[in-house]
């Protein structure tokens, strides 16, 4: 075993930060280190909280993280914000957090940009989520605005999928698609002192009732006002629920069965990209008369692939 | 050459939407179809239009097609809208423009909701311009919230690319990432009616002179309140500016190189993994107690890659 994997292990803090950027920058030992991590990935309970820019789910993520130290849990949290490249969110959503939790050791925060990621945005998220889980972290959360297909898949990598909405969401939760319907497991209304929450919190039940009658669980709407902590008591006991009944159900052994053949599956495909763009074939020239359709067909089989 | 071709060659609208929906659907026609096509897409302008939500790119881009079929052209647009997740804003966003500007045969709009679309929608955005453009459209529009790493690829399609921008974005100017700064052809900044403007103006001239001052291009600034028409038509005018300058620094033929060269990489890279994902190899069993990345080594050592 590695002394960086070993290090990781014992919870200190550095070497967490530098398996995380040496996963970040795709370096040499990153599928090594993830390789030694994986058997202790597998306790940490993983929390996907998703929901519209201006839901207030960094400060639902630091009233939620302040609680679960209460109960003395230890907390870790991945914010991938892909509105950073207008806003610099990323940057800034962390000076805003450091005031609160960033000095306490029992909680690791980790923001990742969409920006200049390219490929592999999601498969990165979740190795991060690992390597907080095996330093000991009892909880992992990953947040994100959930309005991209990389945003998507990284929350469904989650036990437990929190849903925050504003009542200002209200107008369009008949246009709602069922792909957010299917995925939350907990409906978050934040910011529940505004007018029009209780308009919305019956139009959203009633739509839920429709479609998700024949469920098993049938995911909870909570109140919340994250930056008055109303609510986030309520919250984190609803989580705990969802995992014991994950749990009993034996669904959280399923979950994670799933997870691993996508990781699996992921690990390949990324390979395979790899291994082409590293070939001398992908070095090739294209004279403006040439067509892309062609070109690709001629080096596809140049690549000679066979099952 | 194929009848369906053919017909979209001749612009028969119905026959778009059917090469487009082929397309979409991964149909086993859809690469045949593209190729034929190829050798007509290459005369239409694309122009990328992004920015944060809200800040009113769909109006703007309406606008901006009222007056580009004032000048006798014909316009074709790709709005993927990565919100309808929560808004149904590409099914909303459709309703709103075809008042407009759905009964004109000058004009094609084509909606695309990222939710749903595992992999390849930024290639699939691209591929729909192409038909467009074969069809006979003299400016084809990406229209999209440059929050994701999928938009920002379609985006960098363009030859001309719009960021706008509201007074509200003002105060994050500081923190904005250089990555927006470089993809932006023209600056506008709409609902300029409204207060900051200037401040935001001043500072967003003053960062761009720091930042760009030794570009060939500047990018301007414009100021447009698009719902009342006001600034479209020297936005057109910038567009069409920008577009002769290309012509003349040879950039054009330049950009479109570079676009074709990253079009033979995404097939290629597609086929690689569709090549996977039909192999047998990926009908793989996982027991709890194996490692992704123990597994992922093995088959891939079974796909027998070979420079």
């Amino acid at each position: 075993m590695h002394r960086l994997t070993q290090k990781i292990l014992e919870g200190h803090k550095l070497s967490v930060a530098k398996g995380i950027t040496a996963i970040e920058n795709d370096s040499e030992n990153a599928s090594e280190l993830l390789e030694e991590l994986f058997p202790f990935t597998q306790k940490a309970i993983r929390i996907g909280i998703t929901g519209p820019p201006g839901a207030g789910k960094s400060t639902l993520t630091n009233k939620l993280t302040q609680n679960f130290r209460k109960l003395g849990k230890t907390v870790g949290i991945i914010a991938i914000d892909p509105t950073s490249q207008f806003s610099g969110g990323a940057i800034l959503g962390d000076r805003i957090r450091m005031t609160e939790i960033f000095n306490d050791d029992g909680v690791f925060i980790r923001s990742m940009a969409t920006r200049g990621n390219l490929g592999g945005l999601s498969l990165k998220a979740k190795e991060t989520g690992d390597v907080l889980a095996a330093s000991g972290k009892d909880i992992v959360i990953f947040e994100t605005v959930g309005v991209g297909q990389t945003e998507l898949e990284i929350v469904q990598a989650s036990d437990t999928v929190v849903v925050v909405l504003v009542p200002e969401s209200g107008d369009s939760i008949q246009a709602m698609k069922s792909g957010l319907m299917e995925i939350a497991d907990i409906f978050v209304l934040n910011k529940s002192d505004r007018e029009g929450a209780n308009k919305f919190l019956i139009n959203l039940q009633s739509v839920l009732e429709i479609r998700l009658h024949d469920k098993k669980w049938f995911p909870p709407i909570l109140k919340t006002v994250a930056s008055q902590n109303e609510g986030i008591e309520q919250l984190t006991q609803e989580i705990l629920k969802h995992q014991k009944f994950l749990e009993k159900t034996n669904l959280l052994t399923q979950k994670q069965t799933e997870r691993y053949k996508r990781k699996t599956n992921q690990i390949i495909e990324n390979e395979l990209i790899k291994f082409y763009r590293n070939s001398k074939l992908a070095n090739f020239e294209l004279k403006s008369s040439e067509s892309p359709y062609q070109k690709a067909k001629e080096i596809i089989e140049k690549l000679n692939l066979n099952d």
